[in-house]
């Protein structure tokens, strides 16, 4: 096997990464021609794209390329169940320098395939290209089934706020990682590639949610979001969010903040949604706050003091 | 107005940039959630991404930021095009220095919109982020409005083989640009942007095409793409091909070979098709050779001896 991309061709290596990638059933005409054609059924489809940036989004020497593979699709697919859609499809381009090990790009693809594997997605095309630094772009496309979608407008004053999968997580395993530390490997791994509760996003749009989103730049930001669409304000409730242990402890290791990690720390890609009150939510889906008239975002009641979010252009 | 994107802000600039898209009448949900959605009536949607970096597939100094716009799109909107589709949608991540000039991202944006009107598509998300060079992603949807997809394979031992479009203009613009020169400018504008016939693409699927692609990589490169796939041999005429006359003249001034550039330049994005002798082609499709048994591209019945197309990793 030829050891650099440049040296393959770039013919040559996307025949060998598409092999890589099994067809599912709505998938009509897979990669390979100008363009793929996908069944979709329900007369609608859900498209989202996102792009991540060597340097930016990860690190050669932080993540491996199954790793990055995973991430840049489940960034995407999150994005489709986050409007209570089950993701079909992801086309991928990957931009990278011409001296890229051909390992590097297969193991990719074969995260990308993994990551899709979990949610019985396809990948039905791509691009690749020369260029000074790893750049990977995704489009997820995604199936609602009947469903309405969710969108982040829709919270009612009364509802309740739930989450559910992780928080801090990955944030957590970036400032590990930032430290020079290799472990506790469960919050490296988080930071490498989030665990996503796919089938939580149909879950919540059948259990009649009325605004959801999902958590990528963080919490408070992304309430944020639902609260400025919806027109009102949400109260975050410390004491129910809580800390997940790992968090924590690694928090009072490094001598950190864990609530501001949890609050603000993007890429976990948690699904936060709002409900009915009177909603009865499985025991994943934790209330962590309360939908009020008004505007904004507190947490207990007082607006939060430390920093919010994560600008992409910094 | 902000100076740079960076002063902008990501939220900020995301505005600027989603109040220049129209959203069309498919378009359910446009951008601003998690994802759009869009109206299938078809049942089938065609997928296609292509991703164009800064100093390989265009320079700033040499291409507008309505130019790049609009050659990211059309790529996109042509691939669709040659499925047989008519484009309906588009996504886009533009990864960019935090010092880019605002006015540099809007006007791009502005230029996605214009090559999407030209077709009736709508620009419906994105995704910017930070990098240390341009780099933009498109993917395109389309609508088969009930016609079976023309493939790369389907061509037949006695088809003709025909081009709809520019061939070698794109080239002759690059090398202009090469040599310091601004002008012809019709051929300059031609590698800013292709002048793509987007509403080829459907009508020779009602005609019959048996195959079908778009000449991105250089002629001989994607009609090998039809070759190769289609299990035939392909033998272009140079006398039917022929040179336009603003090709053939700059080849003059440079002193370089006309037929070179329109055997193998790419970015001009023509539609080459192969249909049933007996089709009757309007006069836009060109008949510029024939399909016969075999395998391999021959020019008038000979192996060609010059370059041919080029690889995206050199």
């Amino acid at each position: 096997m030829p050891d650099s991309v440049a040296d393959m061709g770039e013919f040559a290596l996307i025949d060998a990464v598409t092999a890589r990638f099994p067809q599912g059933r709505p998938v009509l005409l897979g990669p390979g021609d100008d363009a793929a054609v996908l069944a979709v059924p329900d007369g609608r489809v859900v498209v989202t794209t996102d792009m991540l940036v060597e340097g930016r989004h990860f690190r050669r020497d932080w993540s491996g390329p199954r790793d990055v593979g995973r991430k840049a699709a489940a960034q995407n697919l999150s994005d489709v169940a986050a409007m209570g859609a089950r993701p079909t499809a992801i086309t991928v381009s990957l931009a990278a320098p011409a001296d890229l090990d051909t390992g590097w790009a297969l193991e990719f693809a074969d995260g990308l395939r993994e990551e899709c594997d979990r949610v019985g997605a396809s990948v039905i095309g791509g691009d690749m290209v020369g260029a000074e630094m790893v750049v990977v772009s995704v489009t997820a496309l995604g199936d609602l089934e009947g469903r309405q979608a969710v969108l982040r407008a829709g919270a009612r004053n009364g509802d309740v706020v739930a989450v559910c999968g992780r928080l801090g997580w990955a944030e957590a395993g970036l400032k590990v990682l930032s430290r020079g530390f290799r472990s506790p490997r469960a919050l490296v791994e988080a930071h490498r590639c989030p665990d996503v509760p796919y089938d939580a996003g149909p879950e919540a749009a059948d259990m009649g949610a009325t605004a959801m989103c999902d958590v990528s730049d963080g919490l408070l930001a992304d309430v944020g979001h639902i609260a400025e669409r919806s027109g009102v304000r949400v109260d975050i409730r410390l004491s129910e969010l809580g800390v997940d242990e790992p968090v924590r402890e690694i928090a009072g290791v490094l001598g950190a903040d864990p609530v501001a990690w949890v609050l603000t720390g993007g890429d976990d890609n948690a699904l936060v949604a709002t409900f009915p009150a009177e909603t009865a939510l499985p025991e994943r889906w934790r209330v962590i706050g309360r939908v009020e008239a008004g505007s904004g975002v507190l947490v207990d009641g007082e607006p939060y003091a430390g920093p919010s979010g994560h600008t992409h252009f910094s």
